[in-house]
């Protein structure tokens, strides 16, 4: 008898077929005699009405109101499938943010998960009644209602799987598993039977929408194994995030990921003299812009340089804004920008162990005529920037480069 | 300056703009110097359709569940106008019937509210915050979210104006007031500038769908001044629900009320002796219907009589049922029953002080040729059973009679 944490999305949630649907699958861990907490999105669509209507009246409305109608989308999920489940014959109760309490900081519209005081729900499971959590909220110290952001459900139920030290966190989603890279590119992308915490968070942050990135390091810092699999499909197992150890084969490569919403942006001759990058991107970051990948090229004269940097495309107008605002600081000659890059990267704890790795990403690309723009690197990435129209082949190219293709 | 409680209901609150509509009329009290707090009802439709959501997933679901899916239409609610008002330069903050907290009874679905600890919010009302009140919900002692049953925000809103001992509270809703009677059937229906809670009581009891009865009662118990007007038509005072000694002019008759949805059983020749009306409402009360008029003829022969009631049409079958299920133990010798009749009501405190009021009444209709089939009186109204075919002819005569006409 296991104690798991499963947690559902709206899309498997979307209307009252599939919430008995999920009821179903609730039964099932049930009747292999774990003990279980449900963790639920709002229904698909649902949060999205909530926060147009918001945003109809107000543009800059207040957070606090903001997260105590967006908070209801979920509290009618869990009410629903806490019915679901008494209706084929599963005691069950649902539990709101306040009610068990999920206390988090202030922070209204991305709330920090601090505590939850989870004595009394534990004490329901073991004796055998479900309870159906509504995900995505929680409660501040001066007692409002707070959201964690949007996918913020993914980390309700990990941060719950931690405080019930639960044997283990479902999440159920529209695909089985974690991918090699994205099916959608390549025929030929396998699903992962294990992935560690560490690439999984390299994948989150990098592109892959499986799993968001907070509920990822929330199941780092507290090792909760996650399981991510089908609410649709046939159980195939799913893919497991877990600790490094618990993975035997390390391949130098597990995943390959891609980011299309990429800019580029480069200043000419900017003076090669202390003080520049923070002309640069202090104005950048007082106009709310991300800054991704920052390149500086070595200066030939010792006196100019050229500076690239990238950003998300939907920043694309406002840093351009700021950077030509700040162009009597900044001193550059020109600057230039280009709205069609994307980001490609790979992915592998293997990396560490195995030299070379990087050297193979850069040959097979150039094998292929793809123009590497921009690298940046960690311990277990490296990461490149290639105009858009190669994404698909270059993507394609590197999978099979690191014999991650399906036999 | 004043302390009042504005209500709107569902239709008032319907969608983004009429919400940006009762924004406004509640920056017109605030204009005026007043402290207000509002209680909303749901967006229109949207307490149905949770209810469809829930009835789907199980006609017998749990009561707690209902409550706690149904009570997120009203925060919704809530959360958008303090939006609105924001977006308007009016201070606002949103409570939930757990935040305040308003407590309630255990009885789910249709609890009745115990306290309402109001201290917090009349000091943020006193500070000039808007408080905008989720109506038709509370907490239960186990600290489930409650509801108050159908139109359960009309008694919110007064419950909280006692609670924060508000000079009036004001009802907003889709008619300008209180009329002497529907003036869907007559045009010389006239708004009354003021009513009692007795009469209104009354009026609420027995088919005016102006305000909820529960909420009548609670007014009249603490004597909060109830004010109905239009969310929609210009303001003309509405009408004001009141103390008696507060009514000057004292009309035989103020209101006629009707209603349709009526059904008369008889029972023919059943036994004239102890125990017999038990054993015919026993089984009727058993089977969860509500009987309404009672009438019983003196026997003949001092052996068997026939009796008649009414209940709702929609109880007629479950009545008849019943009835025949017990046949056994009452004794009778046949049952028919009559789905088309209506009861029509005249009611007024001045009937204390005017004998013959009812009289002209039966005269009345028996001018009319309506043939009264049931009559039952209280000190302030009188109601008879009429067939449904003379509704409108009976309810014009009457408002005629009573010189209750618009010049």
């Amino acid at each position: 008898m296991a104690k798991i944490v499963m947690k559902f999305g709206g899309t498997s949630v979307g209307d009252i077929p599939r919430i008995r649907n999920v009821a179903k699958l609730v039964q099932r861990e049930v009747e292999r005699g774990h003990n279980v907490a449900v963790v639920v999105s709002a229904m698909a669509g649902e949060t999205n009405k909530l926060v147009a209507w918001t945003r109809e009246l107000s543009p800059l409305h207040d957070a606090r109101e903001y997260d105590s109608v967006v908070s209801s989308g979920e509290q009618v999920t869990a009410g629903l499938l806490a019915v679901a489940l008494a209706a084929i014959g599963v005691p069950a109760r649902s539990w709101l943010g306040w009610q068990i309490p999920i206390r988090t900081s202030a922070m209204h519209g991305s709330a920090r998960i601090l505590a939850i005081e989870s004595d009394l729900l534990n004490q329901r499971i073991s004796n055998g009644q479900v309870a159906v959590v509504a995900g995505f909220q929680g409660i501040a110290p001066d007692q409002r209602v707070t959201t964690l952001g949007r996918g913020g459900s993914d980390t309700s139920a990990v941060a719950l799987a931690a405080a019930l030290k639960a044997d283990r966190c479902d999440i159920y989603t529209d695909v089985d598993g974690v991918y090699t890279t994205d099916p959608r590119i390549t025929s030929r992308a396998r699903k992962l039977e294990r992935i560690s915490y560490e690439e999984m968070l390299e994948l989150a942050s990098l592109g892959a929408k499986v799993l968001q990135t907070r509920s990822v390091e929330v199941a780092m810092v507290h090792r909760v194994p996650v399981r991510v699999l089908s609410a649709f499909a046939a159980d195939n197992g799913g893919t497991l995030v877990c600790d490094e150890e618990d993975i035997v084969e390390k391949n130098p490569v597990t995943g390959i990921a891609y980011t299309k919403d990429e800019a580029k942006i480069t200043l000419l001759r900017v003076p090669d003299q202390p003080g520049v990058a923070a002309a640069i991107f202090g104005p950048l970051a007082d106009a709310g812009v991300n800054v991704d990948m920052i390149v500086q090229n070595v200066s030939e004269d010792g006196r100019r340089t050229d500076l690239t940097f990238t950003t998300q495309r939907s920043d694309l107008d406002r840093a351009l804004h700021a950077i030509r605002n700040a162009a009597p600081q900044i001193g550059y000659k020109d600057v230039i920008s280009d709205p069609r890059v994307a980001k490609i990267s790979i992915i592998g704890i293997g990396m560490r162990a195995h030299p070379g790795v990087a050297q193979t990403m850069f040959t097979t690309l150039a094998q292929k005529g793809i123009n590497i723009q921009v690298i940046s690197t960690s311990e277990i990435k490296v990461s490149v920037l290639i105009s858009e129209d190669y994404v698909e082949l270059a993507v394609r190219a590197l999978h099979s480069a690191y014999d991650l293709d399906s036999a």
